[in-house]
């Protein structure tokens, strides 16, 4: 099985960066095909690869996967050895939960703290919208340290790790206090070697743009 | 196992109709629990039953499943022999695709067209960015139909058909025409028995709200 992963920015693409993480900290093998946003090419080469035009795509032998969560679901199923989810089904529905809140929440969130990787201090205004997101990630992640203990949202790392690592990088960028209870997994996640290595990855890349959750 | 899914309104939350037609349409049994939107007694309501205060919750004996994706991968999960995803892997792959793809986006669609099932003949603003969304659903559709066949998105019914139910509505109500190529999803779930139990239904329903895609 051939997988091609076609990501954007690893600096600002978050949606990129979950689909990344995932084969990345399970050392599944892939060749990564970056295309950065926003510039006058980048419609001509994302073309081929995906339908809607947008960044994440995973290629399995040629045959385009879009979208995050249908990636992530498609991966965990080709490698179950791998267990991307929890093996537990009571604990892997809960897991399924937070995920697909990730996937179609939180906009508020996303589109006032663009992920920059590289950017530290920034300061945002935080509008209520804003503060009752940040308030249920709290309350997720203190949440399942509580019930599961270990930093890893679940016990081990699963999809739902990788779909909140571009949150604890925004926390981090726009300078929000996390609660003690609530430090465990962002703690966790940095000592990733696979999310270091997007960082740095990140901090060398040449490009500077604008840009909002919308363009991914 | 005793399921029990809590939804809003009939008429109006469009992510209650993806979660309950995937039920009703493969006869699997559960207990409806509706609490209108937009009440004073809303939150009180929702509460025991939804961290995320939304609609729609599913309940498997009593533990609490949320946001629609996770729903209905749960649900495909527990009842492997109802087949919710296509049985052949690439198909399946494709269903997940479109399938996060509508949980995800759409957004532009979604608020300048909220779901009012009673509603005919209403006319809204069409901008760039609808039709952008309108015309990638009708791509979806007559991609689906090309390759597939039938009305159904991907041969039977599947996950992929509940999550672009309520699309189907929209563009009715909305009055928006269909390309021939497009129109065989539609006419096929309009003849759904289960949908149009749920249209009765919202028929009968006495709430009047003005809300968009955020409430739910």
């Amino acid at each position: 099985m051939a997988l091609q992963l076609v990501i954007g920015n690893k600096n600002y693409s978050s949606w990129s960066l979950r689909a990344w993480l995932l084969l990345a900290e399970k050392g599944i093998d892939f060749e990564e095909i970056r295309i950065p946003l926003n510039t006058p090419e980048y419609q001509d080469r994302i073309k081929p690869y995906s339908p809607t035009r947008c960044v994440p795509v995973l290629l399995i032998d040629g045959k385009a996967i879009w979208d995050t969560l249908a990636i992530a679901e498609t991966v965990a199923e080709r490698f179950p050895q791998m267990q991307l989810w929890p093996v537990d089904a009571e604990r892997r529905a809960h897991a399924r939960s937070v995920s697909a809140e990730m996937h179609s929440g939180f906009n508020a969130l996303r589109s006032a703290m663009p992920m920059n990787c590289r950017a530290m201090g920034r300061k945002v205004p935080l509008p209520e919208g804003v503060i009752h997101d940040i308030d249920r990630v709290f309350e997720i992640w203190s949440d399942c340290h509580r019930q599961y203990g270990g930093g890893w949202l679940f016990g081990e790392f699963s999809i739902a790790d990788a779909m909140f690592a571009p949150v604890v990088l925004r926390l981090r960028t726009y300078g929000i206090n996390l609660p003690d209870s609530a430090s465990h997994y962002p703690a966790r996640l940095l000592e990733s070697a696979a999310l270091q290595n997007w960082l740095a990855d990140a901090e060398s890349e040449t490009e500077v743009i604008e840009m909002d959750e919308a363009g991914r």
